[in-house]
């Protein structure tokens, strides 16, 4: 669907790897509802990726850069503005990785090297982001950023790893730095929590498919696909959204609001039989 | 703002009252977003209130309803059909009044008869309107159902009074409806719990105007204005907000995630001096 | 145990029905813990319960109180305070029914006489109990007020019907009441948040003893038993908690803060394979 | 108070600086209910602070240990065990900074070794002591571990800085290890979130006395002492509270739970005259 709601916007996306990341269905819908963007990632993943299709289709220029590097993301940002012409109005942030889930770590006998470059990696990256955007001002005002988050940062799904806690310092740091980047630039914060979603990143996670299928059976309207979360990405870009800031908003067909659904409870009750 | 975003849909508004309305804002973007509506409210409010001027310019029938009598809701879905030319794609519930409010009654001097009616009015009526919608499977497929709420569901105001426990239990309705909805017939339902508004029924709240300048002073954002929780309102309408459903979302400038502003500390700072 | 943890303390204990109940454990405890109560409960419950046998083990007045009705409720905290010598340290709410589930009815299939009884009895008791004993001045500073509750006031068990809302609206009368309880009296109001326990009341929810397996699976410590929430209320009753008031505790092994455990998960990797 | 709850249990307590310190407060609370306990501390803050004379009142071995040095704590917990002479029925984690706040950055300056240092001791320490416990089966089932935090890590105080992050990293891993330590050793994990608290550590927070003052008006029943914070930290040592875990329980004298208070509302109400 096209409803030009980001007409005249000027967005960047990191985080697209291929066609299943839902970086790319954002950096998609946005172009198609009137956004010009820029593209970046690591340029390792660039090198992995196929992000030149990703560009060519939208019309963007891609820019590498380490996000844990302040001087990749100044430069990032500057030639980003040049290239949109003016500040920016949109980011998203879409990074997460765990070396301990990588190396076959267990949550219980974490490798604290592994620890620290995920939570650099997947959470502080984004204070790094923000702090960037807020110094060189290259926000516009009314503009938002929103990362995306799985709710084990509230509840535990064991094979989650530390990507849980990371996950929690991300949503924590929309919370605290929306707070300035709000008070200061008018420019909103917030995080999506999304559904389980079958990503190359997903796809890392151990059991991935079953839990998909749990999940799928909770959830009232079942899980939420890549492109669910781009369209409501754009939501929270638009400015139907002007003043909705600090959230951490769940996309996910109703499962984080489920104790239990009828489905899930089935597999309980036939053992009883 | 004019996207075409709910082009084609068909919708129900209660609770406009006049032009201070939230629901009267609803209306008038739901139809310039391209949504053919009815419009309903009781019939006291519509004696009272200005309702012709925003159906004329909505092009939209009025259908007079008691939102507590069953008879009533029926009459006004089967009738909305009728005019609306098929099932129904959304719904804004924006009703509530407490009669220990109006009649000056302290919550820890409650007249449980006004408690009762308050409870009824406020919060019953949104299940009867699911439940009425439900058994005539009346609604579309992806649709979607929006009640109106406050934070005061979760933490306490002390002048909201016993409108702080019938939006409790109307957004546990929101929920507990909600998974019926979704696993059945597809439909979300989510609530939107808006900054103080003053809006007719928001004035009638004791301190009012000190509240709204509080709350001004704790959001980074400002506090939502009635236009701001329409726009919001059509998120939730469109088809960018498929998978989202159970949850109960601010649009609150960022009040809700504030321990304390700046700008609320200084008059403790001051008074230390 | 016994740690004399109440010595000196009077209580008032709503809901005991027969061994399985947890007020039933609450009154055993808080008397092994040095206090002096009173039991309460409907008339017809005193009927049909065993009350007397655990009135002579706690060497305690059993005193008929409908609890709906403020002519009962005034007779009871009178006569309390008479046989038990002074204010009130604490009490404890443990009551809920649904007609609805009673007689059968779904959640999207309501009587509404039936929903209005259970919300009644369910739930604006509490309100009723806190406004009797706050106009009364019946309760000693520093005293504490606990209700039980379930997690189906936070999160959808599609089998807890018109529970769900009444809970909601329980708790978010321990919020509301609990404010101008602390304020003006110096008094907490807390509710827990029990784990499924059978009870005479847990029984008739339909598929319980499946539900009790999941919950079970779910939690990383199991469900907590009727005397462990015993405990926990003894916990709340006491002088180690003076200042711990609006709360909403979760007594579950876990449960609430669980949103997949490797137990449940099994059944749904094995479904793969 | 004494009640013996703690008798026979064995402990360490992690962070007492001097009196003003909860931890202070927990350590002889925890010896007056009957417990033996090691206390230990980094060895710079044992240089600085008053931890002999703790000791000789606690009758209690300190153990110098960096809480970021596996070394360290494998160390502490063999001492504590063989002095203690058994397995770890508790543990208290009260331990946070921030160097940034030290050294006068701002939230939206941050130097990143400042950083990263804050985290790895204010919150990956909550991990490695549970790892090197877990490793070593050193905690005895149905142990308790509890971490002190602060409301930060859910909504926004300005001049809590980083520490805001560090504590929401800090909650989540309560609940991810949580959930294997209970599992795997029965052993209960928890937080206990704490009014703001005159302490050594607190009163570098800025602008700390107008906070204070702010959340003694907002509180129902005022700020919750370091004393209150030793109490509601014996009960979760204790077997009254088997079952609680995953949980982060407020002792804030019920601010997490306000909205407003009238008393925060006449700065405002003024204002408007």
């Amino acid at each position: 669907m096209s409803n030009n709601l980001l007409a005249g916007k000027r967005g960047i996306i990191f985080g697209a790897l291929n066609e299943n990341s839902i970086a790319w269905k954002v950096a998609q819908q946005a172009v198609k509802q009137g956004a010009k963007i820029t593209l970046t990632n690591a340029p390792i993943a660039l090198r992995m990726g196929e992000m030149n299709k990703l560009a060519a289709e939208c019309n963007a220029e891609i820019i590498a850069a380490d996000v844990t590097s302040m001087d990749d993301l100044k430069n990032l940002f500057e030639k980003s503005m040049e290239i949109l012409g003016g500040k920016i109005d949109f980011v998203l942030h879409s990074i997460g990785m765990s070396v301990n889930v990588r190396k076959g770590k267990a949550y219980t006998d974490q490798n604290y090297t592994f620890t620290h470059k995920g939570w650099d990696v997947s959470a502080g990256s984004f204070h790094k982001v923000m702090q960037v955007l807020y110094k060189k001002d290259a926000m516009s005002e009314w503009g938002s950023i929103v990362a995306l988050t799985y709710m084990a940062a509230q509840r535990v799904f064991p094979d989650y790893n530390d990507m849980a806690d990371n996950k929690a310092y991300l949503e924590s740091i929309a919370r605290s730095f929306g707070y300035f980047f709000g008070r200061d630039k008018k420019v909103r914060v917030n995080t999506i929590s999304q559904s389980p979603t079958p990503t190359t990143a997903g796809q890392g996670v151990k059991g991935f498919d079953g839990f998909i299928a749990y999940a799928e059976k909770m959830s009232p309207l079942g899980n939420a696909t890549a492109l669910d979360c781009a369209n409501y990405t754009i939501a929270m870009f638009s400015d139907l959204t002007k003043r909705v800031t600090l959230q951490n908003l769940y996309n996910d067909g109703g499962f984080s609001n489920m104790g239990v659904s009828d489905g899930v409870m089935e597999k309980f009750v036939n053992e009883d039989a």
